[in-house]
């Protein structure tokens, strides 16, 4: 799994998942087996688990040993993890995709009505696990919920805009994928019961690499193949999603011509074109130099952090996140 | 306003009520203002508050004279309240209306992603309202939604199903409407501070109150004029919902020639024929009967509050809600 190679260095952690694994699984069981079933779906797809793996490294920062990590800590990454697991289910209705993770959507399934409702079911669950960690950790996730849907609906709105900013990226990136990368860190020294600087510190890690990690992924939706990928390059330009390489090609020589192509719904061929158009230009490399500044800014909060097995599994896991878009293409 | 008339017994409702309106408005609050004008839609498009308002007569139960409400009853109300707005959002884009209290719904407006995540959005802001509130208020809500899903998922599973048991339906409104009123109830008397058998007993009165509520409004979906319900009758049977007249009539003289019509979507030919079949049966009067057990139920748990006008407010309410019933059709 990338995640192991990600924390690779955490020489507990492929035990604690698989506790997480089974607390996820406990954590979805409905009165009803029916909506028990639909619940568990993408449980039982599989997934990185990256979220909890990052709970879990954050609340062993300082440890010099392996000691067991304390029940709570696991069931913070499970809330993280859900919260996760259903805006995947609210997503997939969005994008009408058909299949994730290798098995075809809950929408697919069973409907999008079906998939509304499972999706807010384990956004409860999440919730109510989160209430049993205490009110901070209770209204930290609801607060981050609430970002991850003003992140989505900030994208939502400048979708197809050829005069979206820079600044309006990275707000909408910060709350659908950063927001929730630096909460499972935070959970994690909260619930590990670490020094308010040290929580502080967590927080600002995910944070940092979140925003990484998601220009990271949005240069792959640009450069990656389809065999990377596991689906066609440029999905963010067929759904008018602009994404930071994009807005930086168009600022380029090339501006004009991309955007006679974008602002609309694109054909395969009209998004192969603009593809081509801004895989010319130095837009990627501008858009991965970004990316390194926010691992940067990731990797100089773990240097503050006392050194421990998990500050070196965390501080890997942001090189490799680089790694990433050096190897694709 | 009608919840005014349900809840008139209680002399400050009314101003404690403007005060959750705008404690509503100011809830919503987002950092982009269109998310905000989006979560503000049907807030401002009004309502009739039932669920805070049981919130706060729970909350004074036992209260003999006026005194003000405690801001931690308002709070709780307005979560509550958010949770009820939360799942029309959802409710909409399910059942794809184009009107919610005579506006526009918020997916005819902004589209389905939109209303999908305003409604995670309000769902959020009362999470993280709850977890102001406590631990236990913050787990009571989640679960709620929780059960709601559960309600409405069940609701889905036995859509057009002629074999659907009446506890099926029992199980089904019982998460969809009784959980909810029942939390207001509770919450209003967790943050109220009243004595745990008070609260308890409020907590068994609000879902009471919640069964006959829905029964009631179940059998107003078949006896109802277009006019009373601002929509035409048997919407129930168009979208394949058999609440519980449907089931009693599928077991009366008539249930052969009803099993005909029903089973699968309905022109409005068959759906008035369908009510007209339904109507010429005993089972409206049998349904009604049912609310009646609830609402006794529902009263006998107030018996045993202390008297106070609060208490007085809350059995009115559950009077007014059996003429509901005998002054539609």
């Amino acid at each position: 799994m990338a995640l192991l190679s990600h924390l690779s260095a955490l020489p507990t952690l492929e035990d604690d998942l698989a506790l997480v694994e089974s607390k996820l699984e406990n954590a979805v069981i409905a009165k009803d087996p029916y909506l028990t079933e639909i619940a568990k779906h993408l449980i039982t797809a599989g997934g990185k688990r990256v979220r909890p793996g990052f709970t879990i490294a954050s609340s062993a920062v300082g440890q010099s040993n392996t000691v067991s990590v304390p029940d709570e800590v696991l069931m913070g990454g499970v809330a993280v993890e859900l919260v996760h697991l259903g805006s995947l289910y609210h997503d997939d209705v969005m994008d009408e995709a058909e299949m994730r993770r290798n098995v075809p959507s809950v929408n697919a399934v069973w409907g999008n009505h079906t998939a509304i409702l499972a999706g807010d079911f384990l956004l409860a669950r999440a919730s109510e696990i989160a209430a049993s960690l205490g009110t901070e950790v209770a209204a930290l996730l609801a607060r981050t919920i609430g970002e991850l849907c003003e992140g989505q609906i900030l994208e939502l709105q400048s979708a197809y805009s050829l005069t979206r900013s820079e600044d309006s990226y990275e707000l909408s990136i910060a709350g659908k994928t950063a927001s929730l990368l630096s909460t499972a860190c935070r959970i994690g020294g909260l619930t590990g019961e670490l020094e308010r600087e040290v929580i502080d510190q967590l927080t600002n890690f995910g944070h940092a690499y979140g925003m990484a990690f998601q220009i990271v992924d949005d240069i792959l939706d640009i450069i990656a193949t389809e065999d990377q990928l596991g689906k066609p390059a440029g999905n963010d330009l067929i759904e008018g999603v602009y994404t930071l390489p994009v807005l930086l090609a168009l600022k380029s020589d090339i501006g004009d011509q991309l955007r006679e192509l974008l602002g609309k719904e694109l054909s395969t061929d009209a998004r192969d074109q603009a593809l081509t158009l801004i895989r010319s230009t130095d837009a990627v490399e501008k858009a991965y130099a970004r990316a390194q500044v926010w691992a940067q800014k990731a990797k100089a909060e773990l240097e503050s952090l006392p050194s421990s097995p998990a500050t070196n599994a965390l501080f890997a896991a942001t090189n490799h996140l680089l790694e990433r878009a050096n190897s694709a293409g």
